[in-house]
C-alpha cells in the first residue's frame, strides 16, 4: 500500500494537548463570566442554508463563504472517468455553506425559535466559522469566534453590562494595559450634523474617520476635504473629535459646543447612562477611554459602541462590538434592538502568549503512576484509582519498566509529580512522591500524598 | 426587502440553552473523567484533505462524505448570469471535505506531530463530524464524536482503563441497568480456528456472528450454514458462543473445549489479564458481561472488543471500542498498537432526557435580580454585581417595569430565585428573596441572600 503523506488543508490548525490546555481556559474562563451575566449558551449548525447567508456579508463575503457540494449531484461519476461534466445552475451542485459568523446564525434563530426564546434573548456562542481567506500569521481559514449578544432590549444597561463583561474577560485573564473605548455612533452623526454634513456625505466622512489611528489627523482632514466638505466643517469636526480628556468633560464641552442638534443631546445622554451604570457595575474609570473617533466600521451599529486595545504588543483590538437596532430582525421583518460584543478569542490566546500570560500548566494530568514491576504493578494501579476518587487526573504508566524510562515520560508529557511504590512502599502501605520539578523525594502515606496533591492546586 | 424564510440545513439542529446546558452537563462530565485517567484533549480542523480521507471509510463513507468547494474555481460566474461550465476534473472542483470521523484524523495528527508527541498519547476529542446520510429520528447530518483512545501501547491494561472510564461514565451520568460487554477478537478468532473454519470463510460467519442480536440463534446458525459449512463444525461453535456464565467460569470453559488452540489461549490470558485489572479499578463484577458472540463489526479490531448497553430504552449500543493494532499507523507506514472507545454523546443525550436523568436545571442562571423602579435601580444593579463578584450567576431586569411581569420572565427563562429590592429594603440595606417553584418569599441582608443562595447548590 502506498502512504500517502498526509497534509492540513491551507489555513487550518491541529490543536495538541498543550495548545488545547490553554484555549480551554480561555474558553472556560469567558464561558464563566459570561454566564455570571445571566448569558447562556447557544449553538447552531457549521452548515447553514445558502439562501439564509446569501446577500449578508456583502460581494466579498460571499466568495469568502466555503460551499458545501450537494449530495447526489452525480457530479462522482467524473471521479469515476466520465470526461466532463456541464453545469448549467449553481444551485445544483451547491445550496449550503459554512458558518461564516455567529450573528447571522443568530438572527435566523431568533426568527425560527420565536415561541422558544423569551427576551431579552441573552446568548453566548464560541464556535468555528471558516472563511477561504487568504491565510496569513493570525488569520486561519477556520477559527473560532466568541460572541455574546442581549437581543429584544433597548436599556443602557444592557450596553453597559457589555462592557462590564469585556472589562471582566480581559482583567480575569490576566490583561492588564488595556482601555476600552466607547463612542455612540447617535453622538458621531449629531457632530456631523452640527457641522452641517449632509446625510449624504456622512458616510465617506465616517470612512475617513475610521481611519484615524491609521492615517493620523492631518490624513483624515485630507480625506474629509476630498469628499467635498468645507475646510471650516472639517476643522469643527477634527476640533470636536480630538478632545481628550476625563469623558465626563468631554461630555460637557461636546454639549456645550453643539448645543441644539438633538441627535447629540440623546447621544450624550445615553453615554452618562451608560457611564453612570458602568460606575455601579465596579469597572474602574481608568480602563474606560471615551474616543469621540471611534467608529467600528461603517457597519450596522446605531447607538453605543466599543472596543477593547492593548498597548503592548501592536495589536488590533482584542474585542469590539456595540448597539445594532436594525440587523437582528431581519428574518422577521421588523427591527430588534439588540447589542453585542465579539471577543477574539484567537487573537486574545496569540497575545497571551506573547505576554505569558497563561498559567504554567501544560498537562492537566497531575500525577504518573509509575509501574515499579509487576509485583507492585497491583499497588500502583489500586492507588491510582484511589487518587482519581478524590478527583486527582493520574495517569498510570501501562507496563514495569526502568523507573528511569518512566520519570521522562512524565518529563515529556509536562506531568509535575511521579508517584513511585515498590516493594518497600509496598509493604509499609506508603508512597514515594517525586517532584519533577525540583527532583525532590518524599515519603508519604496514601492518604497523605493525596492531602498533598490536593493542596498544590491554585 | 423581500423578506426571507429562513430554515436549517437537512439534518441539523439549533441547540437552545434549555438544551445546551444538557449537552455542557453531559460533555463536562465525560470530560472530567477522560482528564482523571491521564487523557489530554486534542481537536483537528473541521476540514481534512480529500486525499487524507480517501479510500479511508469504503465507498458508502466516499458518498456520504461532505466536499467543499474549491475556492477560485470560476463557477461563481455561474451565479452572475454566465451560462453553463464545463468541469473536466473533479479535483477543479473539490479538494477538501468535513470531518467523517475521528479516527482518520487521530492517525495523521500522529503521522504529522510525531515530534511534539509523546506515546502512549492518550487522547479525548469531543467534535462535530458530518456525514451526508439520509436524515431520520436519532441520525443527523452533524453530530458530536466523542472519542479517548490510547495510541502506542499494546498493554492489556490500557484496554481495562477504556472500560474502567465507560463504567465510569454511565455510572456517574446516572445510567443503573447498563451492562459493559466485553470479548476479545483473537479469542473468536481462535474459536473458528478450533472449529476448523478456513481463513478466507471467516467472514461471512463473523457478519453472521455479529447479527445474533437481531436475528437469534437460528438465524446465524441458518446464516454459517448456508456460508458453506458443516453442520457439525456450526454446532461446534454456537454451543461455544451461547455459554453463558459468570467470566472466569466461561473462560476456562472455553480453554477446556478448545485446548492447544494458540489463539484461543492467547485471548483467554488477554481476557484474564483485563478483568483482573478491572477488579483492581473497582469496576463492579455485575456490571461486566462476557460475551462470546460480542463481534462490533468487521473493520479493524484485532483484541478486546466492548460495548455497552442498556435494557430500557431497547437502543443500540451507548459506547463501544476496542484494540486495533493495525490501523493507527497507516500513514506512517508501519502498525502502532492504540486501543479505544467511542462514546455515542448524542444517543446518550437522547436517552437520558427518556429516562430523566438530567438535574432538574433548565437554565444555569440563579437569580433574577428585579428592578423596582427608577430609585431603586442602583441597589439592584449594585446587589447583582456583589452576587456575581461571589459567583452567583445573575441576571438583572433592564429596566423598572411591573413586578409581575418580571416575575414572568423569571418564570419563562425557568430562573429559580428572584431578589427584589423596592424602597423599604434599600433602605434597610436587605433583600426579598423570592422562590420561584413554591412562591414563598423571605427578607434577608445581601450578605444572607448570598449565603442562602450559595447554599442552594448542590
Amino acid at each position: 500500500m502506498a502512504i500517502i503523506t498526509p497534509s492540513l488543508p491551507k489555513g487550518t490548525r491541529d490543536f495538541l494537548p498543550q495548545q488545547m490546555v490553554k484555549r480551554q481556559f480561555v474558553i472556560k474562563t469567558v464561558q464563566e463570566i459570561f454566564e455570571l451575566y445571566g448569558y447562556e449558551p447557544l449553538e447552531t449548525p457549521s452548515l447553514e442554508k445558502l439562501k439564509v447567508l446569501s446577500g449578508q456579508y456583502g460581494d466579498e463575503g460571499e466568495k469568502l463563504t466555503f460551499k458545501v457540494l450537494r449530495r447526489g449531484t452525480g457530479l462522482e461519476e467524473l471521479l469515476s472517468g466520465r470526461e466532463e461534466f456541464v453545469i448549467k445552475d449553481y444551485g445544483q451542485l451547491v445550496d449550503e455553506a459554512l458558518r461564516y459568523d455567529l450573528t447571522v446564525p443568530l438572527s435566523r434563530v431568533v426568527a425560527m425559535h420565536q415561541s422558544d426564546i423569551t427576551l431579552p434573548f441573552k446568548r453566548y456562542q464560541i464556535q468555528p466559522v471558516w472563511r477561504a481567506d487568504r491565510p496569513q500569521k493570525g488569520r486561519y481559514r477556520e477559527f473560532y469566534q466568541c460572541d455574546i449578544d442581549a437581543v429584544g432590549t433597548d436599556s443602557r444597561l444592557a450596553d453597559a453590562e457589555t462592557i462590564a463583561i469585556v472589562y471582566s474577560v480581559l482583567s480575569t485573564l490576566g490583561f492588564k494595559s488595556f482601555k476600552i473605548r466607547i463612542n455612540n455612533r447617535g453622538l458621531l452623526n449629531g457632530i456631523l450634523e452640527f457641522a452641517g454634513v449632509e446625510e449624504n456625505q456622512r458616510t465617506p466622512v465616517l470612512i475617513a474617520i475610521d481611519k484615524l489611528d491609521k492615517i493620523g489627523f492631518a490624513g483624515v482632514e485630507r480625506e474629509i476635504l476630498a469628499a467635498g466638505l468645507g475646510s471650516g466643517k472639517v476643522k469643527e469636526i477634527l476640533d470636536i473629535l480630538a478632545l481628550e480628556g476625563p469623558a465626563e468633560t468631554l461630555l460637557a464641552e461636546v454639549s456645550m459646543r453643539c448645543q441644539g442638534v438633538a441627535a447629540v443631546n440623546s447621544g450624550v445622554e445615553e453615554l452618562t447612562e451608560v457611564l453612570k451604570y458602568l460606575q455601579l457595575l465596579g469597572v474602574p474609570e481608568d480602563k474606560v477611554k471615551l474616543d469621540f473617533y471611534l467608529v467600528r466600521g461603517l457597519g450596522y451599529y446605531t447607538g453605543l459602541i466599543q472596543e477593547s486595545v492593548i498597548t503592548e504588543p501592536k495589536i488590533g483590538s482584542l474585542t469590539g462590538g456595540g448597539r445594532y437596532d436594525r440587523l437582528i430582525g431581519k428574518f422577521l421583518g421588523r427591527d430588534i434592538p439588540a447589542c453585542g460584543v465579539s471577543f477574539g478569542i484567537e487573537r486574545i490566546i496569540d497575545v497571551m502568549d506573547e505576554l505569558n500570560l497563561f498559567p504554567e500548566i501544560k498537562t492537566k494530568t497531575e500525577i504518573l503512576v509509575s509501574t515499579f514491576d509487576a509485583s507492585t504493578q497491583a499497588s500502583s494501579i489500586a492507588f491510582a484509582q484511589k487518587a482519581r476518587n478524590a478527583g486527582i487526573k493520574a495517569e498510570t504508566y501501562f507496563s514495569a519498566s526502568k523507573l528511569k524510562k518512566q520519570f521522562t515520560l512524565a518529563d515529556r508529557k509536562h506531568i509535575p509529580y511521579v508517584i513511585v511504590i515498590g516493594p518497600d512502599e509496598m509493604q509499609q502501605g506508603r508512597v514515594t512522591l517525586k517532584n519533577m520539578a525540583t527532583a525532590e523525594q518524599i515519603g508519604l502515606s496514601e492518604e497523605e500524598a493525596i492531602a498533598y496533591l490536593l493542596k498544590q492546586r491554585h
